[in-house]
C-alpha cells in the first residue's frame, strides 16, 4: 500500500478554499481514491472540544494570544497523530482546510507573536508531518472581502472578518506571499482571481503527477 | 505598592507540598499579607475546562503526549496572565502548587519529550513570569509511596501513582535534583523527610528575609 498524499489549502477567508477542496475531493473519488477532509481546530473528539473552547472564549475576549496559539496547536497535534498519519499510512489522500501555515501567518500577523517561537511550537505539534503540497490561493483583499459580503454568516455569528481593518487583510496576504517564497519546494502560490474551473484545473495539474496509478 | 512574591512548590506526589502550602499561607495571612493559592491545570475558567479535558482524556488513553503538553502549558499561559501577574502587581504573595518545573520534570521523564522543545514551550507559555523562589521538597520514593498509600484516593479515581513502576519515581526525583542543581539561584532543595514543623520552619527561614515589612 503506497502512502497517501497530504495536501493542505491556505489563504485568506473568501479565497475559495472550500469550493476547491470539494471539487478536488470529487475528482479524486471519481478516480477511485480514498479521500479524507480535515478542518482546524477540530477533527478529533479532543479537537472538537478545543474548537468549542476557542469559539466560546474568543467571544468573551478573555483568552490570551499565547493560550490561543497553544490550543490551536494542541488540536493539530492530536489531529496529526490520531487521524492524518493513520490515514496517510492507509494510502488515503488527506485534504486539509488550513494546517500549520495558518498559525504561522495569522498568529504572526494578528497576534504579533514571535515568529521563531511560533515556528518552534508548530514544529513540535506536527512532529515532522508536513503537507506534501500546500496550495495558497492568493486573492486581492478587496475581492475577497466582496466575496465574503455575499456569503451568509452562520446564525448568530458575528462577522469577524468584516470587522477587521483592511490593513489586516493586506498583512495576511503579505504573510502568505512570504510563506510561498520561503517554502518554494512545498508551497504552490495560485492566483485565486481566475474562474473556479480554471483554478480547479491548475490544482489538478499540480497534483495529478503525484498520483500513483 | 511593592510587587508581591511568587513562590512555587515542586516535588513528587506524597512529598508534602499541600501541607506546607497551607501552613505557609496561614503564617503569611497571620502576618497580614494577602495570599493567593494556585493549582495546575486550572485556576481560570479556561484552565478548569482544560483540567476537565485532561482528566477525561487521560482516562481514555486517547490523548497524545504532545497534545497533553500543549494543554498543560495553555492552561498555565492563561493562569499567568489572567491571575498571577495581576496578583503580583497588587502586592499579593502567590503560592503555586506546581508550576513550569513540573512540566520540565514530568513530561521529560514520563513522556520522554525533547527537553529543549519542552523548555522552549515552557518559556513561551509563561512569558518571563518565573517564580521568585521555588521549593523542591525532596523525598525518598519509598517514603513517598508509603505516604501515598495512607492517603484516601478521590472516589472513583484510579490510583495512578501507585500503578507507576518504581523506576518512574526514581526518575522524577533525579529530574528534580537536576533542576535544583541547574537553577541554584531560584530553586531551594529541601529534605522533606524531616518533620512537618521543621520543614515549615526551613521554608519560612528562606522566605522571611524577602518579606518587606
Amino acid at each position: 500500500m503506497p502512502r497517501g498524499i497530504f495536501v493542505s489549502f491556505e489563504g485568506s477567508e473568501g479565497c475559495g478554499k472550500s469550493t476547491q477542496i470539494r471539487l478536488l475531493a470529487e475528482r479524486l473519488k471519481s478516480a477511485g481514491r480514498e479521500v479524507l477532509l480535515t478542518r482546524e481546530p477540530g477533527g478529533t473528539e479532543i479537537g472538537e472540544q478545543l474548537r468549542h473552547l476557542l469559539q466560546f472564549s474568543k467571544a468573551g475576549h478573555t483568552m490570551t494570544p499565547e493560550t490561543e496559539l497553544l490550543l490551536f496547536t494542541a488540536s493539530r497535534a492530536q489531529l496529526v497523530r490520531e487521524v492524518i498519519v493513520p490515514a496517510l499510512t492507509a494510502g488515503t489522500i488527506v485534504l486539509a482546510d488550513r494546517f500549520l501555515d495558518s498559525t504561522t501567518v495569522y498568529q504572526g500577523v494578528a497576534r504579533k507573536l514571535d515568529p521563531a517561537e511560533v515556528a518552534a511550537i508548530n514544529r513540535f505539534a506536527v512532529g515532522g508531518t508536513l503537507p506534501d503540497i500546500t496550495f495558497v490561493l492568493d486573492l486581492d483583499p478587496t475581492i475577497a472581502r466582496e466575496r465574503m459580503r455575499h456569503r451568509a454568516a452562520p446564525a448568530g455569528a458575528p462577522d469577524r472578518m468584516e470587522s477587521q481593518p483592511a490593513a489586516f487583510f493586506d498583512a495576511v496576504r503579505a504573510g502568505y506571499l512570504a510563506l510561498a517564497r520561503d517554502n518554494a519546494d512545498r508551497v504552490r502560490l495560485l492566483d485565486a482571481a481566475i474562474s473556479v474551473e480554471n483554478l480547479s484545473a491548475r490544482i489538478w495539474q499540480e497534483l495529478a503527477p503525484r498520483l500513483t496509478p
